[in-house]
């Protein structure tokens, strides 16, 4: 690659272009597009939804409030929130045909990649799915949403051989989906974490997954294409995929019977990695990573083993002291999900499962005032070359 | 929205921020990274890969060569050409389970929502596809260039109740898909003209759907999440979406027993859009809609029918009198695909099975030197909002 100031802005060198022209390697720093969805203050810490703080979401409303708070630009009322409920409930049960693609999967396949290709496929049994107007596209969403937790519990289900679960229609979106995955009803603490890590997981401002949804959206293809792209995004291991990692790491100090100091030493004098500790944007502890800490303690004493939440307190700790470095989203997450009896490979799926609201919101606003979005490449490569008949080629 | 300057760098109004940033809605002009693979000057109309000028390549080259210069920077020799055929050839078949998703396909869905399942699904049946290896990218690139063609035609045979063909392993690519789609050989001036519009197709630097694989890569996903990705963005209207409604349009002057001056001119009276003109990159005519002209002219002479070619022809000269716009690559594809016969829904499928080439090349080199793609949105909506119980909410 030829030299180029990375992360700073610079002219680009094509120097016969008549456009203004700037080059940012990986768009760092470069905005895109205005957004009234999500506020990501990463100096501060910060994360609000609609001018509301993550903290006060979380502690004080449902996943549904904040699909509504994510679609509607604020918290429903009572009428509206019902209204929401009940049409996700209408639509949580999936179309036939899909059953007979879901049948269908290898039960070792990747769970995102049966989520991706599920969500793909969901598009061939909806009417409207090349309905690009404003409500079909609000249906849409309200199917997504519904629909996704069905497609990862069946998903689940299938692979280990059950049959899988019809969903309940007289409790929460969280609720009904521990319901779907187990086959049993959860408890209280369990049912009222979950929601609040889906509520914490629902949006984060143009991440890469989102802008992944965007750019797919903006050529005005449907939404079922951007949000299969979103989750296409969200499988990789620099952006969804890393809580799965975070687990295994805490499973592997578990089994060595290391003290997390010393496996941390070990892996820092070798200069590798420790997953769930730092992020692009938080500079200081992502606030999602404080609530879930302190929602990590209560399920432990809840649960009888505060095993994972003491170890994750103490790797937490040596973190800051060696490398400032605070715990992600990812971090506490992993050992809540292993808390709640989650496949270790469903937590980039559940990640996904939260997220339908925010990539449904994204896409509802890039509608709103549609504009290509199409950066440009600089060439570098040869020029004026000239074929040769193959037989002359070296 | 607020204000703010559309297509012209202008400071990020966030005054807190340390960071250099630069808003450009929808990134028009802001090079995101270097690429060797496509060079467009938009300004005089020339398009080349890896320094090849399309003209060029358009008459000396095969599908097959332009996928080698893609993928190795250069055009092979016989043993390099006839080693990627030998491999294209052993991947043709699809895998079993594809077949059985395939089968349950509604006949009536969007061709581009079955093909972007049914790639999705191509990795659930492929054991290399989470290896992120530069070898098994390789494989999978060929598996999915090989692949695609097979399944364009078998989407298509099962919806018309046809049985769907088995791949030849005695003839070119461009010759085995309309044997497969046809159920039988195509002539020689068939064959030339669409593996020249696979050539022609095959890449365009850093487009929509090239940018959105390329931000799903860059999460170090999969080659299936990232082509899957591509082909969600291109079946949007204003990226690959647009070369079928040429068609119709052509279609509809026909039967309307109109001329082309008086349809044009009833439509530029009511400001509407004459589709196939105009394009976002080229300021003249675009190469490959030259190239194509001359191509339709020969199948024409071929058929025996003129007819759309002299319509195409009359429209061009209208519009470059009326509007100053030229023909882009949809505007000759279209009439090019009908004379072969091929559905009018399957014009943006072709255009994927193409790209192919191109998608995976780009990812090649994403994956050389890969960077997160994340650009910032500039948060506009409300601030320091305080959740209500929900009786209080209006």
């Amino acid at each position: 690659m030829p030299a180029s100031a990375q992360n700073n802005v610079s002219k680009d060198p094509e120097k016969s272009k008549n456009t203004p022209a700037v080059k940012v390697q990986g768009l760092a720093d470069v905005v895109a597009l205005d957004s009234h969805i999500a506020f990501v203050n990463g100096k501060i810490g910060q994360l609000s939804y609609r001018g509301y703080d993550i903290r006060d979401l979380a502690q004080n409303t449902s996943y549904e409030e904040v699909f509504c708070l994510l679609h509607d630009g604020d918290l429903p009322n009572q009428a509206r929130l019902d209204q929401v409920k009940e049409q996700l409930r209408a639509a949580l049960v999936l179309p036939e045909g899909i059953w007979s693609i879901l049948r269908r999967i290898p039960k070792d396949a990747n769970p995102m990649a049966s989520l991706r290709t599920a969500v793909s496929a969901l598009s061939l049994f909806d009417d409207e799915a090349d309905d690009g107007s404003p409500e079909a596209n609000y249906r849409k969403s309200i199917r997504i949403v519904a629909r996704v937790p069905s497609i990862i519990a069946a998903i689940d289900r299938l692979r280990k051989g059950k049959e899988p679960v019809a969903p309940r229609t007289d409790c929460s979106h969280a609720h009904n989906f521990l319901y779907m995955l187990n086959g049993e009803r959860p408890g209280e603490m369990a049912e009222r974490t979950f929601d609040t890590c889906l509520v914490l997981h629902a949006e984060h401002g143009l991440n890469a997954s989102t802008f992944a949804s965007r750019v797919i959206g903006a050529t005005l293809s449907d939404m079922y294409s951007a949000v299969t792209g979103g989750i296409a995004a969200l499988k990789g291991p620099l952006h969804g995929g890393a809580n799965q990692e975070v687990m295994r790491m805490l499973l592997e100090i578990d089994r060595s019977g290391r003290r997390p100091a010393d496996y941390i030493a070990a892996k820092l004098a070798k200069k590798e990695r420790i997953m769930g500790f730092g992020h692009r944007v938080y500079k200081t502890m992502d606030p999602r990573a404080g609530i879930l800490k302190d929602m990590g303690k209560g399920l432990g004493e809840e649960i009888g083993s505060l095993k994972w939440y003491e170890m994750s307190l103490e790797m937490m700790e040596i973190m800051k002291a060696e490398k400032s470095l605070y715990p992600n989203v990812d971090f506490f997450s992993a050992s809540i999900y292993y808390a709640l009896g989650i496949a270790i490979d469903l937590y980039t799926p559940i990640f996904a499962l939260s997220r339908t609201a925010g990539w449904s919101a994204h896409l509802k606003e890039q509608w709103e005032d549609n504009r290509l979005i199409r950066p440009k490449a600089a060439y570098v490569g040869p020029q004026g070359k000239r074929t040769l008949p193959i037989g002359q080629r070296t």
